[in-house]
């Protein structure tokens, strides 16, 4: 079933989210709800109540993510789950996870005041600790559900005031010993769709209000660093100079003119830091380190990308007599999401008579994770100006709404709506 | 009276440097001699025991610059000076000013010892805090002794253990109220000669030991704050970036550029400091700050200069749609020397059968106050590497006697050997 009417109760969506703005706020502005903090247990709380109220089974796993169950009319089928995160950086925005929780939740809301029914059964999960502010480690809830990582490798990992990841989930409640049973079959999905803010302004610039993800991009970074000479900036001729600054700044338009080569891939290079030695007025720069980022959802692309960039770095430290040195940091693997789920999400769109946008997800999400045990969806919705991870965040609530229409018209597709 | 034969006593000179080396010498390497601190004092005291010796009339002037006297034939005649400073920065190296003060005294020790004599009288000044390490204001001996500088303006500058410069200049015996009687009318001198380390690489990469300087450049220095967009690395398509850093590294290649440009004229460019914000790895920066640090000694050169960088930098923030700000911080004019005391130097390096080459000095140096009462010449010996401010700063014994022998037959040319 679709429809032209709204089933989300748009009321009630803004209700749930103004009702959890203030947990963790921040008197300089924003909110801070930390992994394993008592502001996430208390956000929990809060949404376990309300999928409680909706006739959910709620659980939380060992590691702490809530799973609230919804029976479809054969409960032997895989669940369609649908969900985001709760946890924000420091000073972090409203609408980061919380929407995708929100909406998951106003889905279920209209399928309960619409008396609708499905055949798969549903599931709502609100992950725990997305974000990687408090111990280094992103979508650590949805990792250990897909066994994409081992909590025992992460748990003496510490925050910044010396606590430990295993005593932080501990004190809110993991089960510490039976981590293995937060892992999840992928025979229990049916598929997995989130919800999020873009976090970007692909959309804001298109004047679109709902995006496809096709792919969720990876970041590779390296770390660069030009050793030129340190020299008297008054006593050196230009023609005398080894100046590494120089060089970076060759260097930075490189990367950034690679970056567009690779544009209709969807893939993006930044140089996001830069420390240069001595750093004084008088002195020719010596040393230059960088730090490097690409992006994108091809691996193709990237590869060449990498290639074009560490070629045009040798080429210009050659010419310019610096000695380049270039190290890996990480490698993640980009994430195709499915195109069924996909097509799906297009499909409802245009039911609903809503543009919507194909693009790739230059952030990770939990969807990535899920991605690899399930069929995933990725909707994203505009955020002001792009901003997040910010208290200047913010999402439209029409836009929310509307997100949560495709999400439950996509939600009812899968699970099969008779 | 120019000689093939070496008039200099290079062991003696070489004594005088050993016999300086360990004063204030640091553990960890190099020599910490700060202006108006124990360490220039004994420095001092050596030096004049030296020229007393010589027969020199010893004397410190109220801010605490050591002249020597010694007479000519016609003692009303104005007197031709040789000098240099004797102060270093922190864990600096025992070459920069010393190798002036020594080449003086040896020149004297050579005329003694020929029985040499002049129509005019000679001084040898050793300028007390040459160096703006302690109180931030550089030549400060010299420019009382000129009147470049009021003392009173700069009293109460701490040092970086609060210690006023007053205070400083007291303890080492310098008469505060008498400060006035530190300033020498033009009518005293005949010339100024300093011989200095180039503390750059033109010598040596010319294979060159005198170097004769035909002006000190000044700088001018600039602050400059670009502005664009902090964004999500992974978020924010090539297209959409308002790139700071990018935009920065444009400047820095213009910067560059114009350098090289103006080089004929022996200007240079250089952008020496770089602070971006926010500084991390998934951000694209949205804020730089530059130091910007322009010398030469051309004041036609130097205004194209900061015309066509700041021309440049308009045109790159407006491209990029990034916000500029350029503040002047320092403007200070180059000082030419004296044509005739650069003829007499190249004359006597023709008569010694030594190279010469015409330079700018692009630091500054005692010698440039002093031009502003004297005709005031300036000659440099390559120190390794160009390596200064250094604990490896190092001039070879028969560079600094060559200067010293370079320094003595100018001094005699323009004193009058009979």
């Amino acid at each position: 079933m679709t429809s032209r009417v709204p089933l989300i109760d748009k009321k009630a969506l803004a209700q749930y989210i103004s009702s959890l703005a203030p947990i963790g706020a921040q008197p300089e502005g924003g909110v801070t709800r930390l992994a394993f903090t008592a502001e996430e247990r208390m956000l929990q709380a809060k949404v376990a109540a309300w999928l409680t109220e909706l006739g959910g089974q709620v659980n939380r796993d060992p590691i702490g993510n809530l799973i609230a169950r919804f029976p479809g009319q054969d409960n032997s089928l895989p669940a369609v789950a649908l969900g985001s995160h709760l946890d924000s950086v420091p000073q972090g925005g409203n609408y980061d996870g919380i929407v995708g929780v929100v909406a998951a939740i106003a889905a279920i809301r209209a399928i309960v005041q619409h008396n609708l029914s499905t055949r798969h059964p549903l599931e709502v999960i609100a992950f725990v600790g997305e974000e990687s502010s408090r111990f280094g480690i992103a979508t650590l809830g949805s990792k250990i559900m897909t066994g994409c990582g081992n909590f025992d490798h992460w748990s003496q990992l510490e925050d910044a005031s010396g606590i430990t990841l295993q005593a932080a989930a501990k004190e809110a409640g993991a089960e510490l010993g039976n981590m293995a049973a937060a892992r999840r079959r992928p025979e229990e999905f049916k598929a997995f769709l989130e919800l999020h803010i873009e976090q970007g302004r692909v959309l804001e610039e298109a004047e679109t209000t709902i995006g496809v993800v096709t792919a969720v991009a990876a970041p590779t970074r390296w770390h660069i660093t030009m050793v030129g000479r340190a020299d008297h900036s008054g006593t050196t001729p230009m023609a005398l100079r080894r100046d590494a600054l120089a060089a970076a700044a060759e260097f930075i338009l490189a990367v950034e003119r690679h970056g567009w080569i690779e544009s209709p891939h969807q893939s993006v290079a930044t140089v996001g830091t830069l420390a240069l030695k001595p750093g004084a007025m008088n002195v020719i720069p010596g040393q230059v380190d960088l730090g490097l980022d690409i992006r994108g959802i091809d691996t193709a692309s990237i590869k060449r990308l990498e290639q074009a960039i560490a070629e045009d770095l040798y080429n210009i430290c050659q010419r310019r007599q610096i000695r380049p040195k270039l190290q890996k940091l990480s490698a993640e693997q980009p994430v195709q999401l499915n195109d069924n789920i996909i097509a799906t999400i297009e499909t409802v769109c245009k039911q609903l008579a809503v543009t919507c946008l194909r693009m790739p997800s230059g952030a990770g999400h939990d969807a990535m994770n899920m991605a690899k045990i399930t069929p995933t969806g990725l909707i994203f919705i505009p955020c002001q100006g792009g901003i997040s991870h910010n208290p200047a965040e913010k999402a439209a609530i029409d836009d929310i709404a509307l997100g949560a229409e495709v999400l439950l018209h996509t939600a009812l597709k899968l699970a099969q709506l008779n």
